[in-house]
């Protein structure tokens, strides 16, 4: 008898990330360790819940980020499990954002059951969460600061989240909330980070499986009161928004909305490059852009050649809205004399005889 | 005193789209009401809720579709107050679905109300609502089925249908749930069918306006049942759906799905015309998708391309899923000598000797 289906779900996910990984790092590791990544079709058949022996020795270490909720807790399972067999080093890091009372000992809660789990080495990472951009971004900011710096110091390979396509469904809504296009609807990516640092294995497996094999390995977790608090904009779209939704539009919304995820980023991405490649073709000899050749790319190639030009001027980009790249794109589609466009960061676009001059000051 | 608000917008939404229809219609306009147009802005001033005289003379006719809701009565009677004064004969249409009892009757009351407004012609058309693709598109499709040819018949040069940003918002969601892409995202288009019938001027409006406007101008507004009835999936994104998702992300989510509509649509259409330029590069002298070729060109690109192949090959769009297209572009980027795929419309894709073959049998 295997393991409980929705464990073989979560080991299969992290195995594939894994091997990824080891394909990327696959030179640093010593032939014993290799061969040993060999023997894991036999492995894989035993009935094996219990933790596997401590990682060591000299291959890539990979770490799991872990707040001791179901899917983060799900994800630290598997990666102890797997880890071994693939000669893989595995070790576990909990940020304590110090936001409750007691957020220490609960850190140090999640600390040691990771080390029960086989993960070695494991920290708790202390941080100072900020005001900007809303509590969420800046708790968000803080833990991936804190995440980098020991993934430097650790001389980690990877870093695993547990996001799963739940998370997923509730980035796409947010990033649709802010309307500015198909890039913020791209929600997370599987591979992210300086270096394709972050992974994230679970993208395509629902929370309900990563609840149920922490149920069906007795794992113990911890449920954040933040992920319930309605004062939290993601917490009011999981247990208010998405749930209406689902039942207006049927069960299907949660996967359609990943999916969406999966194409917006497709395009977006070749979008992007078709700007890149785009804005140089515009520039005159002098580096500016011409109107004329401007007015002949098709709209959405032309608002993100704008749009780049602006950010290459010194307008911060999260700044720049959509309906500042309609004032600027007007000034090459809608030219009646109109004067120059105040942009922020103190950036102005203006037309001066068939040439846009972005600049700042 | 100007008119109410409301009455204000709904008639500059109108008379923005009048304007576009005359420029491309004006060569026909006789000289003296291509005149009479200047007069507007004098006429704009005025205090005038009432009835404007009759239409009539040789101008280009404008119909507008009307349920006897709000949106569409709205619109009619936006209609027969700007139309006149640019030299443009307006109509009404009214469709009987014939699927309440009494429907007819209700018609004809349209008809009559339509007729009140100043508009001529007024007409009620009987269409017969099959099964085809569920009760919602096959009432869709036998309602543009009779306004089309109501249009031709009566030589119109437009016809102006009532839906709202609210509306826009709610289809975006429907899209949304498709989880086909950024084309089933960009909603409604502003201009829409053979020859770009079909007009939307209250796309940017929101379904309140349209009510209010309703309201002050003392118009009898009808309720259509089905707007409420939560058999219906926009019944019910409409009344629980968007508010909920309003609840949890805030007011803006209309005017963000809006915005999400057409920087999709635009960003649509650019990777489209993309993927037609890409398609003639990639085949070879016989008319072959070379697969080498295919594989440089970004993921978004080529699975346009793939799409367009396999709709060329016979495959009908509306049964050819994502999933499908992932499945064709495996033989290109995750070739290991897998069969023949087999695709909607019996048409089967397969890898022979470097070359992509899509074809029917």
């Amino acid at each position: 008898m295997g393991p409980h289906p929705a464990v073989a779900a979560i080991r299969l996910a992290v195995r594939r990330v894994l091997n990824d990984i080891l394909a990327e790092h696959g030179s640093t590791l010593a032939p014993a360790r290799a061969a040993s990544a060999g023997a894991r079709d036999a492995v894989r058949a035993q009935v094996a819940v219990a933790a596997p022996a401590a990682p060591a020795g000299p291959g890539p270490l990979v770490l799991v980020a872990c707040s001791g909720g179901a899917d983060s807790m799900a994800l630290a399972s598997a990666l102890a499990f797997e880890a071994p067999k693939l000669g893989l080093r595995a070790g576990g890091l909990t940020v304590d954002h110090g936001l409750q009372s007691g957020s220490d000992a609960r850190a140090a809660e999640v600390v040691q059951r990771l080390g029960e789990l086989g993960l070695d080495p494991c920290e708790s990472l202390a941080v100072t969460v900020g005001r900007e951009g809303g509590p969420e971004a800046a708790a968000r900011d803080a833990r991936y600061a804190a995440l980098d710096e020991a993934a430097d110091r650790l001389g980690a390979a990877a870093v695993l989240l547990g996001h799963t396509r739940d998370d997923q469904a509730e980035t796409v809504l947010l990033g649709l909330a802010r309307g500015s296009g198909i890039r913020s609807l791209s929600g997370m990516a599987a591979i992210s980070g300086t270096g394709g640092r972050y992974r994230r294995p679970f993208l395509a497996l629902d929370r309900q499986t990563a609840r149920t094999a922490c149920m069906a390995q007795a794992l113990p977790v911890w449920d954040d009161p933040h992920n319930t608090d309605p004062s939290y904009t993601r917490s009011r779209l999981r247990h208010e928004g998405l749930p209406a939704l689902e039942k207006a539009l049927g069960k299907g919304v949660v996967e359609a909305l990943a999916r969406t995820a999966q194409l917006s980023r497709d395009d977006a991405d070749a979008l992007d490059a078709w700007a890149g490649q785009a804005e140089s073709a515009v520039r005159d000899d002098r580096g500016f852009l011409e109107c004329a050749k401007l007015e002949t790319l098709p709209p959405a190639v032309r608002r993100r050649v704008l749009r780049r030009a602006a950010i290459d001027a010194g307008a911060p980009a999260g700044s720049l809205f959509a309906r500042h790249i309609e004032e600027i794109d007007r000034l090459i589609t809608g030219w009646r004399g109109q004067g120059a466009i105040n942009l922020p960061g103190r950036v102005v676009a203006r037309r001066q005889g068939g040439r846009l001059v972005i600049r700042q000051g």
